[in-house]
C-alpha cells in the first residue's frame, strides 16, 4: 500500500490525531472546587492584578498555536484552511512528541491579511507561541512581521524559518567536508517562496554574499525584476545588478545549489558545469530537482533533500520543536536571528567530527537528542549566553 | 485550608489543567509519511473535495471551543480574557472527563460584539461545537444568536442554557412533591442576567405563564421598564403590564421564587407570605439568597441553591457535557429547544420516583451515569426521536 492509501486509512481509524487530557482530578467535591468553583476565582484574580501570572497558573507557558489560512499547504497549493487541518494536527502530533510542547491547530477562516492578523491577535492570549504555518508568500512575510511587531510572544514561520535552520545546519557540515567557507560560496537559490526567501537571508546573516536567485521566470536581477515589492525589499541584498537567463547560466561555476522549486529541474549537465566539490540542496517535495544518485554521478559532492528515503534529509522537525521548546523555556518574546543561528549550530553539532560524511552532514530527522541539543541552544541564546 | 487557598497552591502545581495528547505513533519513518507527509496529503484532498470529510479524518468530531472574552468571569465580573482563563481550562477538563468531548479554551482580546463574533467564525471550522462561557449580558444574547445563525455548529452559551436545563430538571421533580403543574405556577424570577433570562424562556417554553421578574432596580414592568432593548424583547412574554415594588412585594402569592441574584436578599419573612408548600431556588453563588435551612423553618417546601455543601445543587455538569455529547454524536447543526427539553427531562429522571424528595430533587453533580443519559436523551431529541 502506498503512503497515501495507508494514510487514508489511518486517519480514518485515528478519527483526528490529537486530543485534549485533563491534568488534574476530578473526583470528589474537593477536587471540583479546588479546580472549578469556587476555587478556581483565586487564580483568575491573581491573573487579573498580574497577568504574567497566566505563566503560573495556566498552560500558557506551555500552549503553541499551529494556525494556517490553507494557502499554501504542503505542495498542494491553495487547498483552503479546513482542508488544511491534517497537516496542523500533525504538526501539533510532532511539537508534542519530539518538544513536550502542547500544540493546537488553528485553521483560520479568511485569506485577508488584515483580518487574519486581527483574528490571530485576538486569540492570542491563551498561547505562549505561535507557529504560522502553510502561507503562501509574499502574504506570509507581512502577517509574520506584523504579529511578532504587536505580539509579545514569540511568532514563527515555520516554513521559512525552520527551513533556512536545518538548510543552515547541513551547509556547516557540508561546507567542512569541501574544504570552503559560507563567506566565499557562490550560491544558487531556485525558488523564492517562504523557504528561499528565509534561506537566503539566514546565509546573509552568516556571511555569505554571492547570490543567484531565481523564480519560474528565471534570474532575477534589477534589469530583470519579477519580484512582488515586498520580496523584492526583502531581498535586495542577494538581487544581482544585471544577468537574466535560466538556471543553467545560474549554475554556472556556483558552488551551491539549493532549490526549493520543482522536480528534476537540475540537470547531469548543469551540475558538470557547477564549481569543484559543488554542494546540492535540492528540497523539492515529494521529488527533488535532481536525483540525487545522478547529481553525484555528475560530480556532486553532497547532496541533501527533503526525502526520508535518500541520504541528508533537510527536515524542518529537527528544528521547530526544539527551537519553541527553547523559546518557551527562556520565556522570549521573540525568535531572534542568534536564537536561530545557535539552533543550526546545535542540529549541525549532532553529526560528530567522526562521523562527519558526504552522506551524513544532517542528524537523522527523528533523533529526539536533536530537539533537546536545539532547545538547550535556543534556550541560552535566548538568555543572551551564546554556547 | 480554604478553598481560595488550596485552588492557588494547586493551580501552580498543575501549571495548566489540560494539555494535548497525540493519538496517532511517531517511532519510526513510516508513522512520519503516514501522519504527516507526504501521506497526510491524502486526507487533505479528501477534505478540500468534500468538506464533511473534516469529521472523518480530524478530530473536528469531538472538538468544541471554549470561548469567552472575559466580561462577566463566574461572579466576577469583568475580570477580562485572559483571567478568565482558569475557569476556561477547568470548563475544558469538565468536558473532557464528563463527557469525553475534547474542549480546548480560548479567550477572545476584545469585548466589542462584531470584533468578537467575527473572530469566533473565523476559528470557528477546526471546532463541532462551540461553548461560550463568561459573557456578560445583554451582548451575550445578540452574540449567541448571531453564531447560532451564521454557523453550522452547535453553539450554546452554557451560562444562560446549561443553568436554565438544570433548573427546569429540578422544577419537573420539586413540582412532583409539591403536587403543582408548572403552568399553574406563580414564579418570581429575581435576576434577569443570562441565566435569569433563559430560565424564563425555557419555562415559557413548558408552558408556565404567569412570572414576575425583577432586576436591581425592582419589579420589572411595561410602566417600570428597567430592561434593556435587547432583553425587554426576549423576555416580552414574562413582563407584567403594571407593577412596580420590591422583592417582598413580589413574592406575596408565589409558589416558586428563582433567584440567581445576590446574597442574602430573600427573608424569612417574605417567604412566609408565599403560597402554600413554596419551592425556592437560591442559587446565587457563594452565597444563596437565603440560607436553606432558615427556607425551610419559614415553610419553603423544597429549596435548590447553586452549593455542593446543601442538597439539591443546580450544577451546570449536570447538563453541558451530556448535551454537546449527543449534540456531537448526532452531527447536529443546532441545540434545538427540543434537544435543552430532552435534557432536563433526562437529568430530572434521574431520581427515581422511590428516591424523590424535598432534598433529593436533583442527582449529584458527580454522577457520571447523568451525562450519559443526557447525552442519548440529547442524541435522540437531535435526530428527532424523543424518547
Amino acid at each position: 500500500m502506498d503512503y497515501f492509501s495507508l494514510a487514508l486509512k489511518k486517519h480514518e481509524e485515528w478519527r483526528g490525531k490529537i486530543s485534549l487530557t485533563p491534568l488534574c482530578p476530578l473526583v470528589n467535591k474537593d477536587d471540583l472546587s479546588t479546580a472549578y468553583t469556587p476555587g478556581v476565582a483565586a487564580p483568575c484574580l491573581e491573573i487579573k492584578d498580574d497577568p504574567e501570572k497566566a505563566y503560573a497558573y495556566t498552560r500558557k507557558w506551555n500552549m503553541v498555536a499551529v494556525i494556517t489560512d490553507g494557502s499554501a499547504v504542503l505542495g498542494l497549493g491553495n487547498i483552503g484552511p479546513l482542508a488544511g487541518l491534517p497537516v496542523m494536527e500533525g504538526k501539533s502530533v510532532l511539537f508534542k512528541s519530539f518538544g513536550n510542547v502542547d500544540a493546537f491547530p488553528i485553521c483560520v477562516n479568511t485569506q485577508n491579511v488584515e483580518e487574519f492578523i486581527a483574528t490571530v491577535k485576538n486569540i492570542s492570549l491563551v498561547f505562549g507561541g505561535i507557529n504560522l504555518e502553510d502561507i503562501s508568500a509574499p502574504r506570509c512575510f507581512e502577517i509574520e512581521e506584523r504579529l511578532i511587531e504587536e505580539l509579545d510572544i514569540p511568532v514563527f514561520h515555520d516554513d521559512q524559518h525552520g527551513t533556512a535552520v536545518v538548510t543552515l545546519a547541513a551547509l556547516y557540515n557540508a561546507t567542512q567536508i569541501v574544504g570552503k567557507e559560507i563567506e566565499d560560496l557562490k550560491i544558487v537559490i531556485n525558488g523564492v517562496g517562504a523557504a528561499g526567501t528565509a534561506i537566503a537571508r539566514l546565509l546573509y546573516a552568516n556571511g555569505a554574499r554571492d547570490f543567484t536567485l531565481l523564480n519560474t521566470k528565471g534570474i532575477i536581477s534589477k534589469e530583470h525584476m519579477t519580484l512582488d515589492p515586498k520580496r523584492a525589499e526583502l531581498l535586495d541584498f542577494a538581487v544581482r545588478d544585471k544577468g537574466s537567463g535560466g538556471l543553467a547560466e545560474a549554475v554556472r561555476g556556483a558552488d551551491l545549489f539549493i532549490g526549493v522549486s520543482a522536480p528534476n529541474i537540475l540537470t547531469a549537465d548543469m551540475v558538470k558545469t557547477m564549481n569543484k566539490d559543488p554542494m546540492i540542496f535540492a528540497c523539492a517535495n515529494p521529488t527533488p530537482e535532481i536525483d540525487p544518485e545522478l547529481a553525484k554521478s555528475a560530480g556532486a559532492k553532497v547532496v541533501c533533500t527533503g526525502r526520508s528515503d535518500y541520504p541528508n534529509q533537510v527536515n524542518n522537525v529537527l528544528a521547530f520543536p526544539g527551537i519553541f521548546r527553547g523559546a518557551l523555556d527562556a520565556r522570549a518574546k521573540k525568535i531572534t536571528g542568534e536564537m536561530k543561528l545557535a539552533a543550526a549550530q546545535a542540529i549541525a553539532n549532532m553529526v560528530s567530527p567522526d562521523e562527519l560524511k558526504p552522506d551524513y552532514v544532517i542528524p537523522p530527522a527523528l533523533d529526539r537528542e536533536v530537539t533537546r541539543a536545539v532547545a538547550e541552544a535556543v534556550y541560552c541564546a535566548a538568555k543572551g549566553n551564546v554556547i
